[in-house]
């Protein structure tokens, strides 16, 4: 693909994606700062989803949660206190106790079709969760100068989610209003459980949700890209996290010690090993056992040890390569130690494989926009994203997927208590990704974008 | 010395005795399971302290408490939450406000002296404390039956310090009774804390307790010995006790492992090498670290680490073999991983030399008396006892020492919930302990125990 | 049993072989200077042992040798370069061709027995090897001064096994002189290979030769015992040793370091954790990994690595604990970084359960000699000796054992260049292991040592 | 600096050294395989050495060998026996006793001054050591069917260092016939020991030879570059070797292991934890433990180890975190064991920054070679290369300095037994190389490459 000056459709396209945005502005920055106030943990999004749902609906999407949306044996791992704890606000709120059990039983997700008569499909993915952080209640801090600060101590939207779903609703919005000049299937998914590699992904893509797509757009706010800034192609690491147990046997160690199997030297044993795998030349990893704990007495024997670790890594290959090891050197601990061991994953997203193709084609999107003033086609992004998850899904079956940043001054860094992020990107983001779904789906597109 | 069939005097003394001690059976059993109602942790003797001081005071002994009695700057370890409980339970039970106040600031040692003009002084050694065990509450468990069951849930004399209290209140009852015939000082010491070797013992020692001392008598019921059984010297390991923290430098393990200080594998390099030391040919010892903990986050470089370990051994040479390794082994790890250490003793009780001479009288008493049909010489124990503390400090400074065991029946072994010791030993174990001060400070005895 | 001072049988006994033995003497030192002057390593003592088997059917007893006396199969190592330097000593000595070639195949064992008509089987056990250490040229040294010196350069009997094979003659030659007078069999076994526990005892007991055996006899001079000395029952360790290989792959660590397999590594830890095994309550052991090799470039992922380890236990049960743990940590290492392991054991020796009884018959025969000052019914040697083979042989068989020490003054300790013993110590031994035999195979006997 | 089309200069003297080089064909094959019959091991270029002195004698330059042209005492290493055979071949083929003598003392190096007037120094590196390689005797192998096989048996020019020295030749040709037109300094320096890093580079850079440098040109054949393509820019890894002593004490491990010092378990502690280093952000890295040497016998704790490592790195920022941390990590082994550590750098070359306008100049002038079909900018290569010291040393004294690959197809890989190179680079090796000097040292040059 060349970039072609005479793309007239496309040009068109993007001036009214962008005018339609603009419209919807003050609309953007009220979701966002209504999602702001009442930020829900990783699979406790039950008013998120709940209200996603409603309005998606209002739309004339049609909607699936619960157990059509995702396969909630898939996940990793769930914070039982955390998820009860919110379900219980959403109780509060007055979110429909049958929907709330739904959700209990399937999980979070929602994924809204609006289908548009035959043609491509578009998926766009936008995720939930909000952080363990408390807010910072500085007065500097906008969500509490001006009256959206979290309402739920201990929770936050302290990475972008907040706004990612405003996102998602301003594209509904606009899509649903061109419905009928669009030949092909608008998909949203709304993603429970990013934060922390859970599972939230994986399982959505386990219901077989993105099977049938052939444009998967991901995005994210800032993540390094300033307020006029677009990367087209964020590549992030692949990451795996994991809990390894190590169950031996107590002995007096005056009395008896010939009867104990040491569990804390085996996980000791393990854990220098861990750390000592040979690098690959494919690639930079990083393996770090975090956590470890193991005992409980001086005078026995001790008999179980925890670690934690977690990888990351440049490539999957490299990635993968790590964790085959993975069970071989736990293995071979607790044998050498005479314990048993067991391996058990609690959180991992894949690298993922972009299209050069769809990249392009949200580069000149984005290179029309009068507020865009640096395009970037790829960035690597030291750090995980389950996103990659319906990436690799859409590849494997023959689709192309892009994940896109859409740049956006911050007040400080993700995760930080007194993070916030520039809500005029809110408008821009909307522009450039109702603008794909807009020229993918337009029967008289003239790009060659054709599916491998 | 040898063995005088003619020796009229030591007769008579134990036939007295072992009458003195058969009048007191009904105190020594009352005695005993009052203590055994109010089980008070170490350190946190307040009430029974109270009560032994009473007595003592009341039968003529010029009684040392606090801060007279043992310097509570040498101790090893107190558990805050368990003294704080039994203070609160000693004040319920209307022990002096005063009092314990001068206890909570000094200690809880109790050291009486009857003063029996110019002679040696024999000084025999109790420990007070209580084990942090739930006693059963099975019908067949006679304290059950009987009502004399532990009224502090999580609290149980299941060593028989009871039965050593009420041992000592018996040999001052009857050594004040024969006090105008005897000759020097008998000097009855309750200790504080001796399970888990948290340093009762060493801080009593600390305040000069036992210097002036010319004969020490340690004992202890049961302990491998039966009723009708005798042990004139029973000998300890030497132990010791330490916490071990590394202090290293979290890092974010993709964006900057690389000013990582990694606690976690300091420590576990350090535990392998702890138990990978040579060992001593001239005896056996164990090492254990019993407990690691280490960091927070499987995406953070370990910050810190803890390990505790514990070390027996046979002899006070092999114990110190290890003891010197320790730092060394610690430091190295810290050194190779770039991490600070420090280490703490949180308990130790050495080993001992017994006085050999003394413990053949101890024999030929106890073989005197009806009721036993065994006496044993020496026998090893292994385990620690900080009673070598006294038994150390009496010999440094040119007295004899012992350690007897008063055999008794159990019922279940000591530390269990449904441990009980045959009452009829209090008897015996009065009858033979009187005897040996009764005889020792006799001025008429025979006997060439003339000290070194 | 008991000592009865009216055995005159035995008083009796002990006087003529006391006179036999006497004038022996020059004899014994003439063999035994003899053995000095040409010493041959383990499983080379090819001239050794044609003079024994020459010396043996002289005195008519029936010599067995090579494969009738050892199952060579059975041997842990052998030194080809040591064995074929004796075999080639030994064909310039004038050995016969035709029995080199024998012993070659088949080994350097010489069992020889005579039988002396119905009645129990006594068996005498002598080693016969040499140790690979320069004798001292110095003119202090009697072998030196008096002209018996080690003839061949670097090997020499260091350990007093030359003096063993003299005691063995000698009792020959007092045994085959009372012949008609004894009812049973001498059996006098001649090992090789004592030193290194390299398999000379295992693989004569492997050949059956102890299965008929009532009473057997094992002997050292020295060992901690003086002249004038005599010990009953010596204890040894249970050892073994071992050769641990480790097979990785070998990668370029810059192109290729994932394809690596680690031996280096493999063997690093495997060594680590086998110091770190738990100690026993039921005695003390001593491992050690005294030999590692691994690897041939700085460049190359180490693909091989080889250790070599001893283990000492006090007991048998100890002794198979640690050697129970070793198949798990090897190949639990291997396991951990992806290398084949294979175990090989290179020696070893059993500890030894001894006849009381067996033992305080040699105490009272000793106890009669005039040069004997002190009897010692049993000690512990902190070393491993093969002759253990035999006892547990004989007793798993219902035969009893023991092994005594004759007292001998050592110019140095056993195993240094200038080792040399009290050659008046051969008349002693001579005398109190031929009194064994004479009284054992008495018919007029009457104690009883009925076989279990 | 931007490409200017009309640099009619350079058009010219591009040319020029084009048909220069062109003339030169038979003489460079001709010097190549003479080189290639004589292979001489680092440090031990006595014959290569003189003939090159003698030659660019013969052409005007001023020479310096032995201590003038290298600091011998900064070399890393010299492989005795290796140097000992190759001073005795030189001796043979003739070389001048005086001169060998200097060589023997003083090192093996050349450097070679035209001088032409006031100007610049341009410096080129040439390698000239070979490998112990036995070269192949395949008849399909050109120097074995050619007649110009290495005719030392185990040392093989296996790498093209004798064709970068043909290289040196026919610049000097070249720019000796041209000397009249040039204003500035012509240095060719002629390396031992390139190979293993032994520290050739190192020592000459230490005697000042590329202080004054303005221009510093290194080059290789092939290395990833076919016939036809010309790299600018080579970067390599950085890169270290070491050996680390460790000095324990023995110990009887049954009489008295409690006095031993273990090396063997702290140099495998230590590469265990070498090899657990923290991954660095800043790029990859490769740590290698290839050798460990320990102990003697398995009785007895091993006093003594080796271990023998390399690094490899991205950047010389990465390699110095891993150095950084070799001291801590083996003293900290060293004092956890109890055992005595050093450490000895036996090897090295550092990476290195070099000159984007430089490089682009060299491109510009490959790209008018009609051999020449694809030019690179800049490649990374995985190995080490001590031509890094003089670059980086050149820098720090205000040079440019560029590592340009000659395109060459080679029969086999680098440093294989049947390695050959196609000798047509080396004329385009020489009108590349003869072209930057006859440019650079032009009077009339236009291209502003000044310095900094």
């Amino acid at each position: 693909m060349t970039l072609g000056a005479d793309d007239s459709l496309l040009v068109e396209i993007v001036a009214a994606s962008r005018a339609a945005a603009g419209e919807l502005e003050t609309e953007l920055v009220g979701w966002r700062r209504d999602f702001h106030r009442h930020p829900e943990p990783g699979f406790g999004e039950f008013r998120t989803a709940a209200l996603l749902a409603e309005r998606l609906g209002d739309l004339g999407f049609d909607v699936r949660m619960a157990d059509q949306a995702m396969d909630i044996e898939s996940i990793y791992h769930r914070d039982r206190d955390r998820v009860a704890a919110a379900e219980e606000g959403a109780r509060q709120a007055g979110v429909d106790v049958g929907l709330l059990s739904l959700m209990r039983a399937g999980g979070t997700a929602v994924v809204a079709d609006l289908k548009c008569g035959e043609g491509p499909t578009i998926a766009f993915r936008f995720d939930m969760d909000c952080l363990p952080v408390s807010e910072s209640t500085d007065a500097s801090h906008r969500p509490q100068r001006d009256g959206f600060h979290s309402q739920v101590v201990g929770e936050m939207h302290a990475c972008g989610h907040d706004g990612h779903m405003a996102l998602g609703l301003g594209i509904a919005s606009i899509v649903a209003a061109e419905r009928s000049r669009l030949a092909g299937t608008v998909r949203l998914i709304f993603q429970p459980a990013e934060e922390g590699a859970l599972g939230g992904a994986r399982a959505i893509c386990a219901r077989g949700v993105v099977d049938d797509v052939d444009y998967m757009i991901c995005s994210h706010l800032g993540l390094g890209a300033s307020s006029g800034e677009f990367v087209a192609r964020a590549s992030f690491l692949a990451t795996s996290k994991y809990q390894v147990r190590f169950v031996g046997q107590g002995a007096h160690v005056v009395n008896s010690p010939q009867t104990g199997r040491n569990a804390l030297l085996a996980a000791a044993s393990a854990a220098l090993a861990l750390h000592a795998l040979a690098p690959h030349s494919g690639g930079w990893y990083s393996i770090n056992v975090g956590v470890m704990r193991a005992g409980d007495e001086q005078g026995v024997t001790p008999a179980w040890a925890l670690l934690e670790l977690g990888l990351w890594a440049e490539t999957p290959q490299v990635h993968d390569y790590v964790v085959e090891w993975l069970d071989d050197v736990i293995r071979g601990a607790g044998q050498s130690w005479g314990v048993e061991t067991s391996i058990n994953q609690i959180g991992g997203a894949p690298g993922a494989v972009e299209d050069a193709e769809l990249g392009a084609l949200a580069c000149e999107i984005a290179e029309r926009l009068p507020e865009i003033g640096v395009v970037r086609d790829a960035v690597v992004c030291r750090a995980g994203e389950d996103a990659t998850f319906f990436l690799n899904r859409a590849a494997e079956r023959g689709g192309r997927g892009i994940y896109v940043l859409i740049g956006s001054d911050l007040a400080a860094g993700h995760h930080a208590p007194d993070f916030d992020f520039d809500e005029q990107s809110l408008s821009t983001g909307t522009a450039i990704l109702s603008a794909l779904a807009l020229y993918l789906l337009h029967p008289a597109r003239t790009r060659d974008l054709s599916l491998r």
